[in-house]
């Protein structure tokens, strides 16, 4: 069984290339030949909708999958759509796999003891499946919120350490008020997040591979560069995924210190601005080939600032 | 339009009973005949696996209808089904609602800006649909984890002013490591879910009913009264969704200081307690008469404890 963040770091150093897509469908975004194709086949169903949002991946998907390691969909998107937007979700996730690419999913979950387990379980694990057990949506990492403590995080440790998956914690989100409640100082004069970025430390040692980084990882906002520095220091065998960058708001300079000195430790997320990449100039129908100059943008952009920096691995 | 909270009240006054059955299915604990009878329709299938959810559910629902006002599934346990089990939990919901009873959503939703907008418009309000909005999950209520501030929980306070729904945020949650970031003491001498708390109270203040309660309410473990109390306080015009009470160890006088001296203010949620009742003594096939007794001693002995502290509305 291959760890988790050996895989992943060696489908980013193949590609030379630490960035993924995000992809985070939008109904009034798809261009109206697919939504034509699928409201004839399905009428103006939730299935249409949802078969439409399969079709946009599975071109986004064909025209980066040689430039990217890994696609991040965003569950939130699919699942407000109810089950059909969860089976365009499912179907995403299993084109991408066969297309060689990890699948990111950034769903956020949490929960406690048993109802954790059961979202572990179900999404980087195996469920009940009457006399067997049997793997179910079986992405290759998710995103967990560590607010409800270690109770909540320890049963997805559990199929990363048995399944060779991933989690990636939220530690300092990328958003204005993530400070709220991430920043604050505590008596012992640590800010929060710190205090959850020492717990994903404890947690990562435990499932560090031959490539000497762990699989369980964190989220860093590219908003935060200062904290992302300091965070660094601390979590330094954990991959950071990095949101924030392109449409937040985040510059290719903000992402450096979320790397380590050896050019790895993170991987970098842009969702609209390479999925909607058309909106800048091309029609609509030319999606799939502005997103793919828009990944090749976004890759240069970054691997320069990392060679700029010295912090290239390739 | 009517408000959440004063519906819910509402229900809870009529039935004279402020519990919640915790809808959270597990297909080994399933009886045999209800297993059989899908695998005979739908094979060894996940289909099967949310046929036999939803079985379960409707004859639950049914022996408790006229005793409960609420039932909370659990979304995780659905969902690790994939696509076939969030078509449970939807089919779960709409019997519900269609038999009086009030649907709280549990799935901790959380994520930042459109994304948040995402899960508020798919849970509690309307998606983009082609030309127009449609409602999708369509649940009253849905709860909220706040770990990544107020820019995560608003898309969600919009659709409670717009479609007249709720959300309970987590506070404090019942599990043993909730201490772990919860009760973290900030420089200024507060605790971390003190900060959240008076958060959920200003948020609440613009969502109050006819009733004097709001729809944003709070998440507050059974299983930390003194807590409770210092939150009753501090949120006192928002309802407390109340977990931990019954298979999690809180006992009914635990429950107490989660309601206001009204004798409004909270509803608690027994899951396991009350629909694998059957466990307790009982063949399997007779569980839903298994549930209704146990949702009934529930009721009596939250009630008897209210009564005894004075603090019982009805």
């Amino acid at each position: 069984m291959k760890n988790f963040a050996d895989n992943l770091l060696d489908k980013i150093d193949k590609k030379e290339n630490p960035s993924d897509v995000g992809l985070d469908p939008r109904l009034n975004k798809i261009p109206k030949s697919i939504i034509e194709e699928m409201v004839g086949k399905f009428g103006k169903s939730f299935e249409a909708v949802g078969a439409s949002f399969f079709e946009f991946n599975k071109r986004i998907i064909d025209a980066i999958k040689d430039i990217v390691p890994a696609v991040k969909p965003q569950m939130a998107f699919y699942e407000q759509y109810g089950f059909h937007g969860v089976k365009a979700f499912v179907d995403t996730a299993e084109y991408a796999k066969k297309k060689g690419l990890i699948v990111i999913e950034d769903a956020k979950r949490n929960d406690i003891g048993s109802t954790a387990q059961a979202y572990s379980d179900g999404h980087i694990g195996m469920v009940d499946f009457f006399d067997r057990k049997e793997n179910s949506l079986n992405v290759d990492c998710i995103t967990v919120n560590p607010y409800l403590g270690s109770d909540g995080v320890l049963p997805f440790i559990e199929s990363v350490k048995n399944y060779g998956k991933g989690i990636f914690v939220l530690v300092k989100t990328s958003n204005p008020s993530s400070g709220e409640f991430q920043d604050v100082t505590t008596s012992e004069g640590v800010k929060n997040f710190v205090l959850v970025a020492n717990n994903v430390k404890k947690w990562c040692e435990e499932t560090v591979g031959k490539s000497g980084y762990g699989s369980v990882g964190a989220v860093v906002g590219a908003t935060y560069p200062e904290q992302a520095t300091e965070l660094r220091k601390i979590m330094d065998k954990s991959i950071f995924l990095v949101p924030g960058y392109g449409a937040q708001g985040g510059g290719a300079k903000d992402v450096v210190p979320c790397f380590n000195k050896d050019g790895h430790g993170a991987i970098v997320n842009s969702s609209r601005g390479i999925i909607f990449a058309y909106e800048k100039g091309w029609k609509p129908e030319q999606f799939a080939e502005a997103a793919r100059e828009a990944a090749m943008k976004m890759k240069e952009d970054i691997c320069g600032a990392l060679k700029q920096a010295n912090r290239c691995s390739w």
